[in-house]
C-alpha cells in the first residue's frame, strides 16, 4: 500500500473536511500543528549551533500563518528568526500570530523595510524557511516573489519547504523551472502530486488525521513514531524518481 | 534563581496575559499545546505497551479542555483512551474538542451512562490522566467528584495530574488530604504554590511563555531541551520537602 499523492482540490477538500462542522477543528489548532512540525522538522536536520540564522519567508496566505507559528516555535527552541512577509495576510489569525512573533522580538521585514533588501538579510541568514507559497498556489509567481524566488535559489543556504515547494505547481511539480530547490520538504497532512520526484530528505507531519479519514480518502499515511509531530518518509533516490 | 511558584492570582493573570490583545493567543492554541505536553508527559513515563488503556478525567473548565486535546493526541500516538466526563464544559471550543475525540472513536462516559460506573470503568484502565479541576479550583470538592476522587485513589492505577492535582488547594497543596494523590504531575506555564511539597515526577510544558513575561513575573523557567514540549524537574526528596 503506497502513499497517496493528492491533487490540489483533493488537498483542499480535505483541509475543509477538517475545519468543517464534522471535523471540528479550528484554524489555530491546526495552524499551530502545522507550525509545530515544520520548526520541529528545521530543528532535526539543521541545528541551531551551527544554522542559528532563519530566514522564515512567509507569503499573505495560510501557508505564510504555518511560517509564523514555525517562527516563534524556533525562537522558543532557541534559533534566531527573521520574517520575510513583503505580502502580509489581511486574516485576524495572521495578524495575531505575528504579534506573537513580535512579542518574542523577532524581527519582521515588511516591504516598508527599504534598508532591508533580500538580498542583505539573505547575507546575514543561514537556512531558508519556505512558507510561501501553499497547495492553493496556481502560477505564475506573481511580483514580488518572482524576483525573490531566484534570490532564494542563488543565496546558495540551504532551504526547507513547507508542504509544497514555492513556485511548484502543486500538481505537476517544476517543470517550469521557475521554482525554489529545497534540501528538505515538510509535507502536511500528506504529499500533494507535484512533490512525487523531490529526491530531499522529506518528512511529514500534521498528526491530526484520524484513521476514519486516512480511510476514506486511501492515503495510507505512514506510522509516526512515538509521540513525535513528524515522520522522515523514505527517500526517492535519481532512479525511482526516473521511473514515477 | 529558582523557579517561581504562582499563586493562584497570578497563573490567572498570565493566563489573562497571554490571550489579552497584547498577548494575541487564542485559546484553542495554548489548549493544544497544554493538551499535546501532558500526552507527551504521560507517554514519556507510561508506555503504551504496557499502559495502552489511558482514563482521560475531564473536568467541566479549560482544564478538560486540556484533557480532550491530550485525550487525542494520545489516540494518536496510539494509545486506547477513554473519556470520563460527568460535567461537560458547556464553552464551544469544549465541544468542538469532543467532537474531534468522537471522530477518533474514542469513548466518553458521560453522566448518562449509566452501564459504566466509574468503578467499572477503572476495573479497565492502566493508567488515569487527571485535568478534573486546574489553578481557578476552590475547595470544597463537589458532586460528583467528591466521590471519584477517592475511587481515582484507590484504584491503585498510576495518576498523572494535569497542573494541580484534582482537590488540592492550589496555594495550600493537600493539607485537607481530600485530593489525588498523583504519580506524575505535568505543570503548565510556571508551578503553582500548592505543589512546591510534590515528590513525584514533575513535568513543566506549555513553551508558549515568551522570555519577556518571564522577566516580567520572574519565572525563572529552566530550558526545554531541543524540540521538546516538556522538560522534567528536578525531584524534590521527602528531605528538601521538609524544608520548604
Amino acid at each position: 500500500m503506497t502513499m497517496r499523492y493528492l491533487t490540489a482540490k483533493l488537498a483542499q477538500q480535505i483541509d475543509e473536511e477538517l475545519m468543517s462542522a464534522t471535523g471540528a477543528f479550528s484554524i489555530d489548532q491546526l495552524m499551530e500543528l502545522a507550525g509545530l512540525a515544520c520548526a520541529q522538522t528545521l530543528a532535526t536536520v539543521y541545528s541551531k549551533e551551527k544554522y542559528p540564522r532563519v530566514l522564515v519567508c512567509c507569503g499573505p496566505g495560510n501557508q505564510g500563518g504555518d511560517g509564523l507559528v514555525a517562527a516563534r516555535h524556533l525562537g522558543m527552541f532557541g534559533y534566531k528568526p527573521t520574517i520575510w512577509m513583503p505580502k502580509p495576510g489581511s486574516k485576524e489569525i495572521y495578524k495575531r500570530l505575528k504579534t506573537q512573533c513580535d512579542n518574542m522580538h523577532i524581527q519582521t521585514l515588511t516591504p516598508t523595510d527599504e534598508t532591508h533588501s533580500l538580498r542583505d538579510i539573505l547575507a546575514r541568514s543561514d537556512v531558508i524557511l519556505d512558507a510561501i507559497f501553499g497547495f492553493s498556489f496556481k502560477p505564475p509567481v506573481r511580483a514580488p516573489f518572482d524576483a525573490a524566488l531566484p534570490l532564494l535559489n542563488q543565496s546558495g543556504l540551504p532551504i526547507v519547504s513547507v508542504d509544497i515547494p514555492s513556485g511548484w505547481d502543486v500538481e505537476k511539480g517544476n517543470d517550469a523551472g521557475v521554482g525554489l530547490n529545497p534540501d528538505v520538504l515538510i509535507t502536511l497532512t500528506a504529499p500533494k502530486e507535484g512533490v512525487r520526484k523531490f529526491t530531499g530528505r522529506h518528512f511529514l507531519g500534521g498528526r491530526f488525521v484520524t484513521k476514519a479519514m486516512e480511510e476514506e480518502f486511501g492515503l495510507n499515511l505512514p506510522e509516526y513514531p512515538g509521540f513525535s509531530q513528524i515522520v522522515e518518509l523514505p527517500r526517492v533516490t535519481e532512479d525511482t524518481s526516473q521511473k514515477l
